[in-house]
Parts: C-alpha cells; structure tokens; sequence
C-alpha cells in the first residue's frame, strides 16, 4: 500500500472531544476544542488552529518475526467501542538521526522494548504512525492510538513505559493529545 | 541535519544539459533539453515539463562499521571537475515495501551488495539520495550522481553493478537521465 497523506486538524469542528493537551518536552499545541483527522486529499475543516501532517509508509524496525507477532493480534483503527484515543507527536533529536541504523535499532528495541512493549497492550489498543520529517513537519511522528475506555490503563502503562526508555532520550518535542468521541462536529 | 527538499526540473532552463533520458523500466520521462537542480523552498524555473521531488533523510540500512567507511571517502556534490551527472529516479514494487527491514537489508546489502558496490567507486563519484515515496511521487527515490568525464566507465560499472542485483528486481521503474555541465541556461 502506497503511503496514506493524514492532517490532524484541531480546532472547533471533528468528530473528536478534546479532553486535553499535555506538553511532555518542549512547547505544547494551542489548546482547541474538537480534533478532525483527514486522510488523503481531502481539506481539513477551515478554521483550525493548528493542522498536523504526516505519511503512513514501510517499516522502519521491525523484523519480519516482529511484524508477523504484532499484526496477528493488531485490530484496525474506527472500532465501535473504541471511543477513547490519543494523538502523540513527537520530534526526535539531530543526535537520533545523526545515528545509523543498527544504532537506532539497538536503541529502539534491544535497549529499550520498544516493540515489546507496544505489543502488550495488543489487540486492546489500535495505533498508526505517521511520518512528518520528510514532509517538513515540526514533528517526525504523530501516532494515533484509539481504545476503549476499559483499556484505558493499559493505554497509560505503555506511554509511561516507552516514556521511561533510554530510546526517549532522544525525544526533544511531545506533545500528548487526549480525545473521546462524542455525538456532533461541534 | 533536517531533510533537504530537492526539485529536479526537466524543461527549457537550468545548467544541466541533457545528454540522453533512457527508460530502464516502465515508463519513460519527457525528452528535455536542460534540467535545473533547485534545492530548499525556491520555485523550480517555470515552464519545466516535469519536476520530480523529494527530500533527503537518515540513512535506512547502512550500519556504523558501513557509514563511517562510506563517510570517509565521500566527496560533497558541487565539484569543479564533476561536469557530467546522472539523476536515476526509482520506483520499487508494492512486494518490497511490504518486505520487513531485516529481509529488506538483506536483500540490499548481504546479497546484492549495494552497500559494498557503491563504495567501489568513491571518491569518484559524489551522490544524494532523495526520498519521494511519503511526498507522494511518482518515484520512490532519486538519486543524484556526479563525476569527472575521466570517471565515467567507473560509474557505467556502478549502474550496471546494480542492475543485476536480486534487488533490482523489486525495481517496477526506472528512468536514467543523464546531463552535462555546460555554459549558459538555456
């Protein structure tokens, strides 16, 4: 599948409540009400105080035993019941990238379970990453995670993890965006 | 370093002359006379019958050991002497990008040396890989080549090298542009 052009649109309009925004490292997001999320080419709605681009694409990581242990218990994104979800860009440092790619491997999972521990929390919580970088975004990644309200400290247990992890480290900019769906754009 | 966004312009200006565009796989591009190499936010000459895009990033898959052998006899773009060049867009198959990072590196470089085949003709000849696939263009990557007249056997035996990797078989298009500096734009 060719990569997936998503804009994260906060504003006034969406499907999405925001119940709040959190600065982890560095500067936060203007705080709005509503959060839109737009695939491919569609306009965002007019008006929204900031709109947050990224790319679905490959693999960067994983191995394929990796992948096949994530994606058999992976449950995709707009599941009923999963009303709750989080928008978390992030911004990793010119050190990260200055590294080569056994380094970041290494980092990413050997040292600090990255995939491990996303894998914990499968299939409660469904998530896409998005990459920004080569788009000229102010944040490398945006991932989108959506669960239920049950899930909700699982889904907490693993931010937490990966935020402990010498991988994070590397993060100079996060952002944590709660949401819930509730009925109307407005 | 963040990503640098790259235009390559094929059209009726610029200071590259076109010597020859030969479709290696698929489709080809448009017969230009000139091609204009436009970096960062400036406006590619107007008029051009095809710009192709995208943006310089982390290295994917080569290692510390392979970077810093790589590093060591790189030489920058932009020299006197390199007054031929090459821009060799590509686009690989919905079968490699499905692939996971450990088969895709091996398939690159423990089988098709890649790594170890582009080191064969350094310093000779100076490159900058560009990444279109998240811009959503037409080719996945772009990759700039320039050297002296005098070494241009040596990159024939690159290109050709490369052509006849296992690798290459995830190749679905292929276009080899080739251009010379000469005086004046147009």
């Amino acid at each position: 599948m060719r990569p997936l052009h998503v804009a994260f649109a906060g504003g006034a309009a969406g499907p999405w409540r925001v119940v709040s925004i959190a600065p982890v490292a560095g500067p936060s997001l203007h705080a709005v009400k509503r959060l839109a999320v737009v695939e491919g080419d569609a306009a965002p709605p007019p008006g929204a105080a900031w709109v947050l681009r990224g790319a679905t694409s490959n693999e960067r990581y994983t191995t394929r035993a990796e992948h096949d242990a994530l994606a058999a218990v992976s449950r995709p994104l707009g599941r009923e019941l999963a009303t709750r979800a989080a928008l978390i860009p992030i911004r990793k440092s010119a050190a990260w990238w200055a590294l080569a790619q056994d380094e970041r491997r290494a980092i990413l999972e050997e040292r600090s379970a990255h995939i491990a521990t996303a894998m914990r929390v499968l299939p409660a919580v469904s998530r896409r990453l998005h990459h920004g970088r080569e788009l000229g975004e102010p944040f490398d990644f945006l991932t989108w995670f959506e669960y239920a309200p049950g899930d909700a400290a699982a889904f907490e247990d693993l931010v937490a993890a990966l935020r402990a992890t010498e991988e994070w480290r590397y993060v100079e900019r996060e952002v944590d965006v709660r949401v819930e769906m509730s009925g109307g754009s407005s």
